[in-house]
């Protein structure tokens, strides 16, 4: 098992607070479209577990990690009721949050390519399925709650090319047989510090060419 | 099995009704959204059979029950020709089909966490399937009618926790090995009442604490 | 197998054409509203593949044929960078491009009955399978894009329409154990020249009847 990366003690602890602050995601935005507590509740584990969820059904792997590990499907519970009382001192210290989100993308990326290889996917695959990991969830979070796609509007910035570079370092680990905890950690950091790059630096992808002579929608 | 509760003599009917239930639900909504018969019949069928789709597809029960019971299956049909002809007087016993929708959330609760529970999850994990069981459904109808999602609006009665309470309710009485078609009923009853309640009394889940202080849509 | 109607030669070189013109039509609108490079290859992958990838994990054949052929994978990619660098030239070939899509349409609804069927499906639900498997990848489009579903609209010409002669025709034709290349052939052209038929003479579905007696909201 590649996936088995880091030992348990670790990784455990790892993905719970990355779930947690892509829980703290979801709760925010819940609060800022006025929802109740329950809703806060519904989009903090929509938005946490859902990449995760829907990479584990694709990959055969049913019942969900999210449905038997009771501390993954707890943490973004907790998030709710800390955002339900606590959403404008989150709020203020959101840039801690994208950091921390940043972090989850890294690991969630590496450790959901790895988990498809272990169900004897290919490496593509392994890479599109660790993309869907990190960023999944927070398309589902924009669904439920009627918002444009945060990854897919072009004035946001990149957040799917990290989590790209990032699967695609373990792929290539993976083949060459050399993932190890240290080099994943480095992949995750990757991931990691492009998004933060991105982020500090407002980078951006290309719009579709001679866009002019084209029928387009401002949003 | 725990999940045979009820005789299938029993189960069956029941079911079906709150299927066709769900169903009018959908049909309706896709009147009002101003679809044509397939829209009707397309949001009919998702509307009824998305939740209970959702969780077999999770526990790993596939195909899911509605792909296997063609009574399942022919009944949002039927639903979505129902409404096609007759929505106005359907609309004006919307009440009726209020209750029988509460009718519907306190049997799919019920029915839905003791499926889970066979299939091996755990109480935590059962409850949550078996409010997606009863309120999945109406989030994909909304989802596909490009409408805000029902279930997430605070400014509507709550539904989610009758269908919490009667989830839990069941849970416990696995646990201690108490559940029975009685027990069941009682469980599938209290959710059904505190659903009629909160329609009736206006019933309505907090929003978050301190909302002045933060930036706030209102929708 | 009764899904292996085309022989391999054939059957793989017809999916990637159609997977390729349904991922045009997702990275179309992708251009439309306004999406970057990544946006556009998302949604040219979502609609492409989205509606097997949901029959695969319906009937429980994970993971989806979408991520262990590289062809079908791949495809998208492809045509999201050629929308990229040529969208206007994709937009004046628009009824070239709505041609293969109906050729997609009748080949998919043909394809997924027959795999559902397999699956040990009934035919009732082989149908809906093959009509999923053709259109749902376009209603993961629009919901993406947060769009009103293009198949629920009744101002479309039919789709789904077409797709349902086409797989009743096909899971007729299992039962009375007639399904050949040449017959599957029949089956998908019947569906492409209804679909052909209704583009051409705007043919639609009707409304809900005496609507001016209910709340309608005109969109």
């Amino acid at each position: 098992m590649t996936s088995q990366i880091f030992s348990p003690d670790v990784q455990q602890p790892l993905d719970v607070v990355g779930i947690f602050v892509f829980a703290l995601s979801g709760g925010l935005l819940a609060v800022r479209k006025n929802m109740d507590i329950f809703g806060i509740c519904v989009l903090a584990e929509a938005t946490a577990l859902g990449g995760g969820v829907v990479r584990d059904v694709l990959i055969g792997a049913t019942p969900p990690v999210a449905f038997t590990n009771m501390g993954y499907f707890l943490a973004p519970l907790l998030a709710g009721v800390v955002v339900f009382f606590l959403h404008p001192e989150v709020e203020r210290i959101n840039s801690s949050v994208q950091t921390l989100d940043a972090l989850g993308l890294g690991l969630f990326c590496v450790t959901g390519t790895a988990k498809a290889h272990d169900y004897g996917l290919g490496s593509v695959a392994s890479v599109a399925l660790g993309m869907l990991t990190a960023a999944g969830g927070g398309v589902i979070r924009d669904v439920l709650a009627n918002e444009t796609v945060s990854l897919l509007r072009w004035d946001r910035e990149i957040y799917a090319v990290p989590a790209l570079v990032g699967s695609t370092m373990v792929a290539v680990l993976i083949v060459h047989q050399h993932l190890t905890t240290l080099t994943a950690s480095a992949a995750a950091m990757t991931a990691f510090g492009l998004r933060m790059l991105a982020l500090r630096y407002g980078w951006r992808a290309p719009r579709a060419w001679h866009r002019n002579g084209s029928r387009t929608s401002e949003e």
